[in-house]
């Protein structure tokens, strides 16, 4: 399965592509810049150049799946929240459907269902909403997987994955990585949105 | 014709308000603050308190049009850009819908169709593209409006008004909302796109 993730360079990203790779599928890694393609290419892993603010759209060709795992980060303003977290996400779907994928994995956020109740992140939740918003109503095949607090310890294998909301919590970027990986091949993460917290069912039972 | 006028308070807004209601229809001021409602009140004009950031469906009962003019202006941040300009915008196609309303006219932006050619404002044409998008879907009868840069001196009552591109210049916020006005009773306007300058046509020869 060949799985193009956008954001490859990013916390979740990086670890998807390795996940990705040490499962047997096909990571294609996009990145930015030049010199982001090494670590990848010393692990045999495919990599291509695409630009979220240019046409990348060459970077979807022959692909199966995408996750798009990237983010404008926050050292960034708002602007940037439109241009990539909104936008980006956005072209990416527009682009996977005219390259004839399948299957469309989107790193969203809890709280991008109800942007409203928040304050200070209101305008993030929106953006990650409308992206949302837009991939369900694509046709593609989506899966939005809505992560909790980020932490950057080392994975559990374990979570909590529902479909329903659940009392706001953390989870390691790690875990999060292994649930999309999870989610690649699972017919049964079609067309679904997640909220996604630590928890305690092992990673391998999901979407079974 | 009740006419719901959603940023009332605004330099387009207000002028909306009182061409309308010399035209003999029938406006709806939405404003923020009460101390807002006094100069349409002195003018007998109804007025209705509604933040885009709470609910504030209840301004749409009994509309048959609505125009949206409302922005957050250059002096906050791009979070506000998402928050009005975009998510404002869409929840009062929400609204509108839900309350019957069956013709929508919004003031977007030349360039809102292409913002990745543009730098310093990407984010904002981006957030005036993503509320123009979601108006076309959504059903209503829409007029959308694209001015080009605003300027604040009286309007000449004469414009370019055109369904195709047009080279970047200027109109006045008041002819701006002159042809708001004259879009209100036009079915021609309806499902539609605009761009608009200042220029050679009168006002009232528009829609004919």
């Amino acid at each position: 399965m060949k799985v193009l993730v956008v954001g490859a360079n990013g916390q979740i990203g990086h670890q998807v592509v390795e996940k990705l790779k040490d499962k047997g599928h096909d990571p294609v890694a996009m990145v930015r810049k030049e010199e982001q393609t090494e670590k990848f290419k010393e692990k045999g892993i495919e990599t291509v150049l695409g630009n979220l603010q240019e046409d990348f759209s060459h970077a979807f060709e022959g692909v199966d799946t995408v996750v798009f795992a990237a983010g404008s980060g926050g050292d960034t303003g708002a602007d940037m929240t439109i241009i990539i977290d909104q936008e980006g996400a956005i072209e990416s779907m527009e682009n996977a459907k005219d390259a004839g994928v399948r299957h469309f994995i989107i790193v969203s956020s809890m709280g991008a269902d109800t942007p409203k109740e928040y304050d200070d992140i209101k305008h993030y939740l929106y953006a990650k909403h409308r992206a949302d918003e837009h991939l369900k109503a694509s046709g593609l095949d989506y899966t939005i997987i809505r992560p909790g607090m980020l932490e950057n310890e080392s994975g559990t294998g374990k979570v909590s994955l529902s479909e329903e909301n659940q009392e706001f919590g953390n989870v390691q970027r790690e875990d999060v990585a292994s649930v999309i990986v999870q989610a690649v091949d699972a017919g049964k993460a079609e067309n679904k949105v997640y909220t996604l917290l630590e928890g305690d069912t092992p990673v391998e039972d999901l979407f079974k």
